[in-house]
Parts: structure tokens; C-alpha cells; sequence
């Protein structure tokens, strides 16, 4: 299937759409509208028919979109009919809850394989995952054609292990670390910052709070 | 000190900066061009410019930005003198690896309180938080003059417990389930989908797989 240029935001949804068909289609729901897709992935039902139109018809105006149909197309996009495999770099608090995190549930992605330096656990099967030393990453990645790793260590080891992960052939990264780390451009980095988040919405917060009050005055 | 109503994307930068500004401040840096900067936090020098133009003159064109008057700006902008407690909403495998996250860090920000049904660890102190009983959960958030919560609880419980927390008087939640909460037009929900995350850079680098083949062609 040939993929469709389309905007990041759209790229962002279309998962939250996918999730949000699979509990629609267990209901036995056979038709869907924009406004009611709308109201439960929290998406305004406007950018919801533009992202659709991306995809050329996926449905009739007024007539709603047959949920069997959308679900099957976003299966093929999304690429969910293969299991995709990653890599967890860092096996912390934070490594040691994302291997018990289940990906599965909606998104056919496994983490099949760890990494660390702690000798305490290299070695072992954490979770049902294989926990390796970070000497094997190059050769694991190649045997298990893993392409994809998400990075938990701490930020002072960010950078030097990121560039272990480039050089044993890494091409996308979830940064979970605070450091923006430098990447090749053939390797794309999706950053999670949740100090960072956490900081926005605070922000935010105290937006709403100062608006009020001088709404107040 | 007055808010500023600036864009959501200048909003998510602040903090980026503000950690950027700390390191370049302990380094012994006086003054950093938007170029300097930009690499450090992979925003183009465009941007940031453009984002610091909201706050005024920051800065002179060709001179730098005087690292410490940008470090002091931002603390106050992002109210870092003062702690922000924050509470967190279920403590499974993910909630105690937040409970060991170092929010602190790069950000005045501390999870001084945990909720749990589970009785084995509710009237206990895990990594230095105590975790309460849900029930204890308005008297705690009242007492503790709390307005902000991670929710870190299953799936099947989000939307009952995110309705418990604004009973409570919850107007911040970062919600790190993957249901999207239906919640008052006076709270603010920010979203940290994992597995949507990680769809979405698989399909991206799948997306660049494809492009480099038709190249190729």
C-alpha cells in the first residue's frame, strides 16, 4: 500500500482514531458520524473530516462512515496487521514500567528486547522480555531487524548511548529522556518530555487563574 | 507578574529553554545567540526568536541574548520560585516510576501525594510519597491545596476516577491513560499517550521507508 503525504497532527490521530473503531466495532456499531467519533476521541468533528479526506472517500456526508470499513483502512495504514518489534534502551523505574506497559492492547507493537550496562539484571527475562548487555545491541538489532528503540536512560548517558543506537543501525527513537538529543537526518526522534508537559500544563493553569482574576477586577 | 497570552507551541518551548538556560548558566555562559540556542534544543532560530519576541526585547539582533536576565525571565514566567505539588492518581507500575521521576530537576515540581485502591501499599510511604486511599483523596487534595494530578490508573477505571478527581477539585490532569476523558470546560486535560506515540513515529519512518523506495525507482 502506498502511503499518503499528510500533515504530522493527522499522523498523530489516526491511532486514536484506529483505538477508538476497535471499541466501536466490539460494540457491534455499525455506522459512525464525525460528531459522534468526535465527542469520544475529543478530536472537533471538522479536523475529523479533514484528516478522513486525506484518505479520499472514506465516507458520505451526512451518512456517517461504516466503522467495518474505516477500521479495515486504518488497519493497512497503520500497518497493524504485522507486529512491529522495538528495542527498550534503559531498563530504570521508567524502562521497568514501560515493559510491563501493554502496547498491545490497541497497537500491535511488542518491546522483544532490552538493554542495560547493570550486570544485576543483563542476562535475564524481565517481564517476558530478554534483557541484554549493551555490548550485544548491534548484533541483536540486526538478528531481531529491530529499527525502532525507545531510550530510558539517565540524561547524563543520552547522548553517548543514542549514538550506540545510531551506529547499531537505530533509524527512530522515543526520547524519553529531558535532553534533546542530536540525530542523524535519517533518523527520526520522537520526543516524550514529561517534566516538560507537566510544566505546560501548569503554565496553562496559571493562565486560566490570571485571566480570571483580571476578569474579576 | 502578568500572563502573557502567547500560543500553546511557545508555551511547550518555555520550559526547553528554561533547562537549556540552566546548563548554559552553570557552564559560566554569559550571553547565547538564537543560533547557540537552537542547536541545543533542536528548535529552529526562527522560532525561538519568535517566541521570545512575545515577552519583548529579550534580546539584541547580532548581540546574544545575556543568558542570566533570559534565565531570571523565564523563572519568573514559569514560577519557579515557588514548588508546585501535584498529586498522583494510581500507583501501578507506571505511577511508581513517576513517584521516582525527578520532576524536580529542571523544574519545580514535586508529586507530594499518591492514591490507591490497593491496600497492600495504601497508608504507606513509597519513594518518599505517601499513598492514600481514594477515599482520602478531596480531604488530601483540600488540605494539601492541590489543583493538579497525574492519573495513572487502568484503563477500564479512567473516566470514574478523572469524574472522582474533579469532584475533588482537580483542574489540571495529565492523563497518561490511553482513553481520552471526557472532562469540565473548566479543567485542563494534557495528553502523554504512549502507545500513540509510538504508532505514530512507526509510521512516519515507515512513511520515509516508502519515499526513499519510490526515489529509488
Amino acid at each position: 500500500m502506498e502511503k499518503i503525504k499528510i500533515p504530522k497532527a493527522t499522523a498523530k490521530r489516526l491511532p486514536l482514531y484506529y483505538r477508538y473503531l476497535i471499541i466501536l466495532n466490539e460494540e457491534g456499531k455499525e455506522k459512525v458520524s464525525s460528531t459522534e467519533l468526535s465527542e469520544a476521541v475529543q478530536v472537533d468533528s471538522a479536523s475529523i473530516r479533514r484528516d478522513f479526506s486525506y484518505f479520499g472517500a472514506l465516507g458520505k456526508r451526512g451518512y456517517g462512515y461504516d466503522v467495518k470499513s474505516l477500521l479495515s483502512f486504518f488497519k493497512k495504514i497503520l500497518n497493524q496487521d504485522t507486529l512491529t518489534n522495538v528495542a527498550l534502551v534503559g531498563v530504570g523505574n521508567l524502562g521497568r514500567a514501560l515493559l510491563n506497559y501493554n502496547f498491545k492492547r490497541s497497537n500491535n507493537i511488542r518491546i522483544s528486547c532490552a538493554f542495560d550496562i547493570n550486570q544485576d539484571i543483563t542476562g535475564r527475562i524481565l517481564s517476558g522480555v530478554p534483557v541484554y548487555d549493551m555490548s550485544e545491541l548491534k548484533q541483536q538489532l540486526s538478528d531481531q531487524q529491530i529499527s525502532i528503540a525507545i531510550l530510558t536512560v539517565p540524561s547524563e548517558q543520552a547522548q553517548a548511548t543514542a549514538n550506540q543506537m545510531f551506529e547499531a543501525g537505530i533509524k527512530g527513537v522515543m526520547n524519553f529522556t529531558p535532553i534533546r538529543i542530536s540525530a542523524p537526518s535519517t533518523v527520526r526522534v520522537q520526543n516524550v518530555d514529561l517534566a516538560t508537559e507537566l510544566q505546560t500544563l501548569i503554565y496553562f493553569l496559571e493562565s486560566d487563574e490570571a485571566a480570571k482574576e483580571s476578569n474579576e477586577e
